[in-house]
């Protein structure tokens, strides 16, 4: 907390209006270990992450804490949005948990630990219509359909991608994001060795709505900044009107 | 309807077993003229082209012809394909027609003088189950989850692509179809100048499950050659079972 508290310092002495964390920001551990660690929303973490936003006068996206979940033992895995009044915006659950196993690199069953969301969020802000979502979420489009279609205009996504999706899948995915959606899309990833035994894949970046990466934080810890700008969004969705051209709608939740 | 005759079999000589030509391959001329460039399907150049397939034993996939719509002065852009015996065995008329201003560089507005198709089509064949697009498509993830939750394996998206957006857009679109979806994409792109005024990308793909380009054609003229393993296809479905985990189903068509 501390650490993402210097951070979060640091990108407002730098400009920043709006800050956004990546998932599990506040705690990892073993997951044998999660269950515990589970906190109300709102809690003690976004209590004192408000506190922060208010102070600082930047809008904040806490990229995912575990929220206590129904049963003690799998609770949620939950991105949160703070005004700079420290306010509580939005709250968002993971909907789509990433179970795989990818022989000798990385094994996960994160439904047997967190328990899934079922609802898509937008959140409007004083920087833009803010669509959320949480990492292995970036493998699904029609999720960022739904918040493109919700009036999203910047798509964040927390993440802790792992090393070997990472390399082959985590700036391709961004960028299709933000070019099928012409949306900014803010992809803040954890980065060095996560406590489940594999490495993370970092490299956080900004992707401007026509696709392309305009910032990076690279591999390790640090800040990817760069000025959101909604007019060339706006130039963007009416040069190539593709977001008018949908025909097929995403459906709901099964 | 020569040259891509003997492209054709160029290909079939090097093994191919599945031929991809791009979008409007056998007549690309002045918008004013196109009503009059309409055809019925079957009709001249599919009968055409079903000889060259049967004589070679090749499935080939037709990436567009005019085919004549509801009104004459609007056909529409039809993809079809043959199997090794000749015969006719899917028709896809392109769906999202593409109406797009890029002040000075490229405009087009297809849906002044084509109509658009309403049905997703997937077409099960000895070389593995096809699932059929038509360049501006490729902007519409949702298209691409209806085609894979229908069985697809291999995604083929011929296509007139523009120079400026197939530079910023082609080849992350097709990886990204090929990433989310776990699909063999083959993407046929015509190059050269278009009649329309600008000019096309090409740089024709061949795109793995994993979303690695394994073959491409640069800017001209010319083959793109692959492997289709579709053990590998299942290898990569097994191990990141993402297909099993979508939880929002695409929608109907509006």
């Amino acid at each position: 907390m501390a650490r993402a508290t210097a951070l979060i310092e640091e990108a407002a002495a730098r400009g920043a209006r709006l800050v956004v964390l990546p998932e599990v920001f506040s705690w990892r551990g073993p997951g044998t270990d999660e269950a515990a660690h589970g906190e109300p929303i709102p809690g003690p973490t976004t209590d004192a992450m408000s506190a922060v936003a208010r102070q600082l006068g930047v809008h904040l996206c806490l990229g995912s804490l575990l929220e206590n979940g129904p049963t003690p033992q799998r609770p949620y895995n939950t991105s949160c949005v703070i005004d700079p009044e420290g306010t509580l915006r939005a709250v968002y659950r993971k909907i789509h948990l990433f179970d795989v196993d990818l022989p000798g690199r990385v094994a996960v069953t994160e439904s047997a630990a967190r328990t899934a969301g079922d609802l898509p969020v937008t959140v409007e802000t004083d920087v833009g219509v803010l669509g959320l979502s949480i990492c292995y979420d970036l493998r699904f489009p029609e999720l960022y359909r739904r918040l493109a279609c919700g009036g999203a205009e910047i798509l964040l996504v927390p993440s802790a991608f792992t090393f070997p999706t990472g390399v082959a899948h985590w700036e391709v995915l961004c960028r299709a994001r933000a070019i099928e959606n012409q949306c900014w899309v803010i992809a803040a990833d954890q980065g060095g060795q996560s406590p489940h035994g594999f490495a993370d894949w970092g490299d956080s970046l900004i992707v401007d709505p026509w696709g392309r990466v305009v910032a990076r934080a690279g591999g390790g810890e640090g800040l990817a900044l760069a000025e959101i700008d909604l007019d060339y969004l706006r130039q963007v969705r009416r040069e190539l009107p593709s977001l008018s051209h949908i025909r097929i709608e995403p459906g709901r939740l099964s």
